[in-house]
């Protein structure tokens, strides 16, 4: 498997309901933090992460995630987690909202606990649960630790 | 150099006026995150990724922070952004909140927004303003992108 695409657990093709997670980011630390997500709380089907460099042509990049995107089973729903507002991978990911408008969600920003949170939920809710529970662990993890822990 | 251990354009030793950024993960996908950031806003000195074992031992992943911390000209003030609040890579920071209290501040919730918006501002702000602004920007970076950009 080429070193930008490394699936969690593999894509999984059983009939398991469960909301697939891609993580999208420029270069390849999304397949570290997918790698670090499942080291911590498991093994993860139905995950991916693609790395895209800076210079790839978007529209390259975007036959790439759609042949992805179909081997999930996008019937019960895709979380994107994508790294940042900007560039190719955004640009890419607004023209996947509008092919796959009702079965996806992407949430800019992720981090570690953003995976974390959606591998941990997403059995239970629905993708646009899941969305919200995500982006609201999402907010809570960014903490000032000295402003929080140690205040004079 | 140890794969756990990246520096960002080396650590510098001259006396420019700038603060130190550090970046703690779990595991190693902070040194590729650190490396992404590099390649999108070009090259950054005193920076450093470290990545740290889940089963590593507190005392001992202090002490080499702490060897880390001491080799940046800590004067300027160093911004330590975290991958998540738990784990050993926390409670370590705890401690070193204690030893260099008026020297560092410390975030959690890394991501790819964070690092860049640290290098971007470091030169021009003050270590609490720093703080103030990477915080700011990281909140700004977590996106729900359909709810912002294709609300029906």
């Amino acid at each position: 498997m080429p070193a930008h695409l490394r699936f969690g657990g593999g894509l999984g093709f059983s009939n398991e309901k469960m909301i697939n997670i891609l993580i999208i980011t420029h270069e390849d630390f999304g397949a570290t933090l997918l790698k670090t997500a499942r080291n911590i709380i498991g093994e993860q089907q139905f995950s991916a992460a693609v790395s895209i460099k800076s210079n790839e042509d978007p529209k390259s990049v975007e036959i790439r995630l759609e042949k992805i995107i179909k081997a999930f089973n996008i019937e019960n729903g895709l979380l994107i987690l994508l790294d940042l507002v900007g560039g190719t991978p955004s640009v890419v990911c607004t023209s996947l909202l509008k092919k796959f408008n009702n079965k996806i969600e992407i949430l800019s920003g992720v981090n570690l606990y953003m995976v974390m949170s959606a591998f941990t939920h997403r059995q239970k809710l629905t993708l646009l649960e899941l969305k919200e529970k995500v982006l609201s662990d999402a907010k809570a993890s960014i903490m000032d630790l000295k402003g929080n822990f140690f205040r004079a």
